[in-house]
């Protein structure tokens, strides 16, 4: 029997690295779909590349897209990443490091190539608990993806089956996720978080990224690989 | 009083091209996108330069996005396009042209481009009177992807505006776009609709979106500009 096939965004961060786990888990036959959207950093891709070359994936496809043309990020622009933030700041409002639309751009590509692919499963490793400033990590923004993902394409309108976007990790916590990648063979020593890398590429341990994942490694009552590069 | 702003596709046709002069006559200052796809032909951009220029846009950005990489269309890849079809052939399935999820990717991008603008207004060219192959031209296609612009975003989420999808132009036929757009001044002489030009960057004048464009230029009386290049 030929395994079904999904689409899964691997960032090169840890949530995306247990969401492919899951996918794998789950019996599909993965393909990796990452971009490079003009990130400070090229860290991710590297991570990304290890991730699901370490997870099996048949394919990895990082997509070339120039979003720094139409800024608005400190991701992408010259903003400054806020540092050492305590959570009620973390979760007040939507950070500064939304990339406007983001989420709505990656699971479009991904939904195209899925559908040359013939897959109907698309994975993101979007979470809703630890980190809810982003309007596109929510349940209703997803549910809202596939019902549009099932008008927008041919495979959807033909009715040759249903796109479904997995969230696995939508209700999960930091520690919860680690705790679930480590259990499922993740090496999170391949991962990266860190929205400012130091110029050696070592995170900065002072981002929201960087204070979520400590807490998320501590509470899990594991050890952070990849703060020992 | 300061004008609303809105993004709009422009992809060189004659399409676009009047959906650009709808969005100016409405009284919008415009700001135009469109995307370097991996198509086979560039005269589309370079019309969509032209056009953007001669409408009076604000800013014109091209986006390069390698959707070859996904492959799946005869836009992208080495697929034959087809030519000298009937309409009966034309309008029975999807076309081979159709680009997975184009759509829905552009209209992404161009939302993300909004909510860094400040804009709440996109204009896209689409219609599903002539050619109702592609699923992503269809009103209920616009209508899903305009909920979903309302939850991927900080600007819809916060409440500071709805956005909203213009299809000026998805309920008429080619020939009343064609008079519609010359009545608003549009070049058509600038505009480029072939899938597959000659080496020289002609009109094939064979494939489905000349063989359209002609008789879309007959049924309005008036003469193809482009022809006379």
């Amino acid at each position: 029997m030929t395994k079904k096939r999904a689409v899964v965004l691997v960032s090169g961060g840890l949530d995306s690295a247990t969401a492919l786990a899951e996918a794998r888990q789950a019996g599909f036959e993965c393909y990796a779909m990452s971009f490079n959207y003009g990130q400070r950093h090229h860290q991710e891709l590297e991570a990304a590349r290890k991730v699901s070359r370490s997870l099996g994936v048949v394919k990895h496809v990082v997509i070339d897209l120039n979003l720094r043309a139409i800024g608005g990020s400190a991701l992408t622009d010259d903003i400054e990443v806020p540092k050492h933030r305590d959570e009620a700041k973390m979760s007040a409002g939507i950070p500064v490091t939304y990339v406007p639309a983001r989420n709505t751009v990656f699971l479009a590509i991904a939904l195209g190539w899925a559908e040359t692919l013939g897959a109907f499963d698309l994975f993101i490793g979007v979470n809703a608990v630890d980190y809810s400033g982003y309007p596109d990590c929510r349940p209703e923004f997803i549910k809202a993806f596939e019902s549009l993902a099932n008008l927008a394409t041919q495979a959807g309108v033909e009715g040759k089956g249903r796109f479904r976007i997995h969230t696995p990790l939508i209700e999960l916590t930091k520690a919860q996720i680690i705790r679930r990648g480590a259990e499922l063979g993740v090496d999170f020593g391949q991962t990266h978080s860190c929205y400012d890398p130091t110029p050696e590429g070592r995170p900065c341990r002072a981002c929201d990224s960087c204070l979520l994942r400590a807490k998320g490694f501590a509470e899990a009552g594991l050890t952070d690989a990849a703060l020992a590069r």
